[in-house]
Formats: C-alpha cells, structure tokens, sequence
C-alpha cells in the first residue's frame, strides 16, 4: 500500500469541508428561493454525456482544448459536461410537445474545463444556469433582466454592481451600416471586439489590422470600448431596429424601477458566435473586484442539432466561484458558523442511555441541532469541546437530573442557566428566547 | 451541422425533469434535516479525483472493471469516482489535527461505476455518506443505528424495513473457532457468503465444494443463510467477544426503544473485505421490493494510505435509486406535483407592466411563487396555462382593476374569488386561510 498519495485535491478544483459546504448551500437555497418566486424550475442530467453533444454545438476552444473526454468500456467517446445548455437543448428536445409552456428551468450543476487555475477560474466549478422559453421574446427579455435585479436583491445586494446591456442585431447595425465592414469580415472582428478589453487598445489596433481593419474604422471600434460610447451612437442608431428593442427595455426596466441597475455597453459582447439578440453582463463595480461576474443572452433555436421546431430563448449562467467573491467582496455572506443547538453531556458511563434519551427528545420537541458527547467526560474537557462543535448550549445529565427529571442547560455564550424538563427547555431552544 | 443526435441521456443514467427533481430535492431535504438535528455536517469533493486514490483502496472488481477514467491534457490520470469514502479519508487526512472530534460528515455525492443496468443500479446514482470518527466505538455504532432509524422515521416509515446487524469478529470467530477453516480460506469464503443469497444453495455448496468446503462445513455456512441462524447459533457464541458487543448493542437499542427495527443477521456480509466490526445492513421487507436498500459498518485506519495516526470510524452509503424505490413501493412520497402560487395574467398589452408590477408586489408580500403569462392571453388560453402550470390561483388585471387596485384572485381548484388589495391578497397566499 502506498503512503505517498497527495492529500490535496486535484489542480484547480475543490474541497469542500463543512464551512465552505455551509457558505455553498447558503448560496444555492438563496438562489433558489428567489427562482422559485418566479416560477423557474431545477432540473438536471447526468455528469457525463455523448461526446458528441459538444461536438456540434460548443464553441471550438472548449472542444479542442478544455473538455475532459473518455471512452467507456462499450467504446463510446462520453464528455464531462464543460457546460449546462447542450444537456438543456437535449432535455427540451425529448419532451419539446408537452412541456407546458412558457419553460421557466433552472439548475446549479458542476462543469469541468481544462483551464489555467486563477482568482474566478477553476477547473471545476458550479454554475446557475437560468433559461426561459416560450413566451414572447420582449417579456422573456425583460423577466431576465428582474430576475438578475431579483438575485442580487435576494442577496441584499442593492448596489455595488451593474448589468451592461448590448443586442446582436445593434452590433451587426454598427459592422454593416455604419462601418461598412464586409460580411466575412463580421465575425473574426467580433471576436476580436469580445476579447478587447483584456488586450488593450493598441494589441486590439495591432489584430484589427492583421484583419485589414485600419483608420476610421479601427478608432470607432476603440471608442466602442470607452465609457461614453453608449451616448455617442444613440443619434446614429435611430434607424436600427435593435437599438429600439435596447431602448423599449431599458423604458420598461424604468417603469418597473429597477433602470438604475442597468446600462447599455455597446461592447458587450459574451461570446460573438452564441447569441442572437439581447446581451446582458452582469459586473462588479467593486474596486477590489472590478469585472465581469456573469452573462447571458438570447438565442435562437435552442434545440435546432436535434430537429423539430425552432426554440428561441432567453438564459444567463452565473458561476459560483465568482458570485462567492463578489458577495464576499460586498460583506454580503451572513456569520453561517454561529453556534447553535445543544450539546448534551454526561460525566459517567451510568448516564449514558439516560444522555441519549434526553438528545432524542430534545432533537423531537425542538426540532434543533441536538449532539451528544459520544462518550463520558470531564466538565472541563466538555466546554471545550461545545466550543469546538459551535453549540450554544451545554445540558449536563447526571444522577439526580434523571431522577427529577429536570436539566440545567447553560449557554456556553452568555454563562446563563436554564432549569427546566424536556418540553421546557425545548420551547427554549425553538424559541431562541 | 448533424441532426441525428440523440435526446436521450447516456445509458445507465438519469434526467431529472423538474417532476424528477423535486423528488429528488424533497429526499435530500428530509436527509439533510435529519443528518442536521444528531449534528452531521455537509462536505464535498471533486467528481474527478487522482486514479491512484482509487488504484490502492477500492475493491479490485471497482477499479479493473467499473471504474469510469480518462488522462488529463497535463498527461495526469483521473478517475469519475466511483464511491465517496476515499475522498472522504483524503479530506480527513489532510486536516485531521485541527477537525474538531467527534467529527460526524456526510455527503450526497453522483457516483459513477459502469454497470449493466438494472432496477435499483445505475452508473449515475446519489448516495448518502454518513460518517462518525473521533468517539467511543460502542457509541458511534448506536448513533449510527440511531441514525438510520431517524432516517426512515423522517420519512415516515414506521415498519416495512428492517435492519440486520452482523460483526466482522463474529464472522471470524465462526470460521477460525466454530468450523476451524485455514486461515487463508477465510477471505475466499467470506467472498463466496457474501455473494451466496444471490447464487442459492446448490450454486454456493458447489463454489464452495471448489474450494475444498464440503460435509459439515459447508452445511453449517448453508444454513447460515437461513432465517433462524441467528437463534440456532447464539449457544456457540457464548465465548465471542464480538458477539458480547453486539448483544450489548441489542441491548442499548432495546433501552432506547428501537429495537423491534434490528435483528442479528450472521449472514450479512456487505463486502467482506472493508469491515472490521459492526456490518449492518437496511432491507425493505415489502413483498413488491424485498431487497437490500443499503448497508455499512465499521472500518479501521480510513486515513492508512495517506500515513499519520490510524482513525477508526463507522458509516453507511444509501443510494438514491433504493431509497426512491422504497418509499414509492410504501407510498412515503407526497404529492410533489400539488397546484401552488399564482398566475398573474393580463388580457391586453396595455396592462402588461401593471401585471408585472402587481407579480412584483405579491411575490415581496407574499414570498409565494408568482408568475406572468409573458403575454396577452385570452381568459380560456390563461386557465389552460395555469392548470399546466400547476398553479392554484389566477389574478387578471385589467383597466379597472389598474385603477381600483383591487383585484380579483381566483382558486382554480375550488372556483372561489377573492376581491383585495395587494396586501389582502398577500395575506391570503400566505396564510392559505
């Protein structure tokens, strides 16, 4: 047997021990309340899939260089999902007739990429993923756009970030009506466009002319990326179809009070090649965390790899890693590691079956945190160990405790003591009173 | 672009439609509350973890036959995993000092082996890990039986399961004392009882016979698997230390008021080579699904293979396969599907932003699942969605309503209409008077 495997969990993922498990669940139920409010539903599918599921349907880069991919014994090629929507598109594919319909559908799976660990990136991570489809295209826009407000109100947080909006149909405006670009030109400078703000404005100058994108042309996709460029096109996007979607959106998010949040960023891109009408970038204006935190958009024909009808629809994925940094950039994560419950001691072995009868029916009536020593001790050695556990209270079952049937619980906080049977104490510790 | 992908999950495992997974959200909740209240805490781990912490510790059939596997792009080998404890004993080793004793872990991780599929095995499936290290032995194993009672008494399962007990020194003593097998015939013969309620009488006297088993021998080790084995052996048994620790544990259990759930049971095995102690093991006595629904025991030195001090503990693995299986063939599974929340509805687009406002309004007051139609409807086409929807009450807003704010919410179940204000309204979903 070997005595040299690693302790440490693979490069780039996790482990997850039961403070970081507790910080986890506090984000997902929080997650889940506010999506349930709306009506989306969880779903999910299983870890491995078809290789080829991703194959069509994912961009290239992760394809070719970050799926986590294996033959099993039966010689088929399976993935480890690096993403959420192929499985969706899948899911809604099968049962696409009798899924009632608008689908509102969520799920908090784990995705695996081969990526270069660093601060936001893992190679394991979990990711809410956020879809509606179904329903008419400016109401599912605009419930995205709530529900991204929702989540962050959810969270207390009622300030500190924004959500830039952009629109495919805008940038296509801007590439073939205002600059002119030709058509086979569109999508390599959309890339580029998508990767601008982490090149710098003269790497981005150096790529846009290795695509023959120089002069006028090039200024104006710089200045794309400057803070004022939103006012500066407004007046030459009056004709563009799109911009009056953008700007109906933005007068509605107004009306229902939430515009504050939101902000048209015309270089919001997320990914050129996927989506096909509105952008959304939720960011963090936080100094220590200024960045992107999560994105979505709307697509058409979701399901279009497995025939059928066209789907178009309207999603967004947020990952855990940087939602954990931005709340807890924001001093936005709760004390979960407060003591609570009770321990219950005793000092000999004769006290032992009496212990754990008085645990099981303090666990009933209060329906609280309950633990036992799981063995006799010393006060002393008992104190600490209530400490360590994170109770906050400590009932001691001794000799003339059993008899009358009456315990002191002491909480190990405040140093107070309560007298008390069974139900007493227990109305106590249900009532934190 | 290929249409011929198929929409059906990878053989052996699952999607969870949302009807699925509020099946599966409502087991591990009634878990998670359980496990909470005797004071286990939640962890987690990686899904893909190095091949060499499966290689030295999990059974040879595991690795060489079922384990999922696949080489990095950085040329390192990694295993799907196929069982939670090797992760579980990496964490604990890499922290052992400062984890605070006694430590009681669980986890609901996906596993995967590749199995032949069949009722109750899949290669996708959840399982419950329940651990307890760090207490006195006789301790940890009542707690562990406590548990798993609570577990079925918090589904409401009163009868219908039992849960066989054996001890891993009782097996020893009846193969080196009682029948004075070689020692290095007792892990081939454990092997062969473990596998013996699968193979029948005449299949196990002749795997036996093959390994020089026959007469007497063979016979007692038949009748082993008889229901009254127990009975008939207790005589021999008088001078089994393992037999007086579990007697004793009989005996706690009796104290406590359990002990009509367990029975001695030498036949259970549950793998013969990874127990040390107390095997148990749940089994549902349901005519329609008499089977073994899960097991565990006590094992030495989780922590070997990584050095440091040895760690004895005990637990159990429940997968959510058996577990669904048996509270469906009990009928312990509520009704998930039941009509709940409100549809907000508008009947022109006129009313659209106040249907939206009044959504926003019901869903803060009332913190119940409120949803849009995300489009004009028609009365008729709106209670088709609400039936499908599953929601119990429908609000329309229309210009009068806008005017009065007063609205008119109606129980699709019963017919009945109540007229009110956000607030009364609120009042109503939440209290469901």
């Amino acid at each position: 047997m070997t005595q040299n495997i690693s302790t440490q969990p693979y490069k780039g993922t996790r482990d997850f021990y039961p403070e970081d498990c507790r910080v986890r669940t506090w984000m997902f139920d929080k997650l889940r309340t506010t999506l349930g409010r709306f009506g989306y539903e969880e779903y999910d599918g299983p870890m491995l899939e078809p290789f080829e599921l991703y194959a069509s349907k994912t961009s290239e880069e992760i394809v070719n260089e970050q799926l986590y991919w294996l033959v099993d014994r039966g010689d088929r090629k399976l993935a480890v999902r690096p993403e959420m929507t192929p499985t969706l598109a899948r899911m809604v594919a099968a049962r696409i007739q009798e899924l009632p319909k608008p689908i509102r559908w969520f799920s908090i799976p784990n995705l695996w990429r081969y990526e270069r660990p660093q601060r936001g990136r893992l190679r394991e991570h979990w990711q809410l993923n956020v879809d509606v489809f179904g329903g008419s295209r400016p109401n599912e826009d605009l419930e995205i756009c709530q529900l991204v407000h929702a989540i962050f109100d959810g969270f207390g947080a009622r300030s500190g970030y924004e959500v830039r909006l952009n629109h495919r149909g805008l940038t296509n405006f801007i590439f073939s009506d205002l600059l002119k670009l030709p058509a086979e030109k569109h999508a390599s400078v959309g890339r580029l466009l998508d990767a601008a703000p982490k090149m710098g404005d003269s790497k981005f100058l150096a790529a846009l002319a290795e695509e023959q994108v120089t002069g006028k042309t090039a200024q104006f996709l710089v200045d794309l990326l400057k803070p004022d460029a939103a006012k500066r096109l407004e007046k030459d996007l009056k004709n563009c179809a799109a911009w009056q979607e953008l700007t109906a959106l933005l007068q509605r998010l107004e009306a229902l009070g939430l515009r504050s949040h939101f902000r048209f960023d015309p270089s919001v891109m997320r990914g050129f090649m996927y989506y096909t009408g509105l952008v959304l970038e939720a960011f963090d204006l936080h100094p220590d965390n200024n960045r992107a935190l999560f994105g979505g958009g709307r697509y058409d024909n979701l399901v279009g790899m497995f025939g059928g009808p066209a789907l178009s629809g309207m999603g967004f994925g947020m990952g855990d890693v940087t939602l954990r940094n931005f709340l807890e950039v924001h001093q936005l994560v709760p004390n979960l590691q407060a003591a609570n419950g009770v321990l219950v001691a005793h000092l000999s072995e004769a006290q032992e079956l009496d212990a754990l009868r008085l645990a099981d029916a303090l666990r009933s009536a209060s329906e609280q945190r309950v633990l036992t020593t799981l063995s006799a001790e010393k006060p002393k050695k008992i104190f600490a160990m209530a400490e360590r556990l994170r109770v906050q209270y400590v009932v001691f079952v001794g000799d003339s405790e059993v008899t009358s049937q009456t315990f002191a619980m002491k909480n190990i906080l405040t140093g107070d003591q309560t007298l008390g049977t069974v139900a007493e104490l227990s109305f106590k510790l249900k009532t934190k009173s």
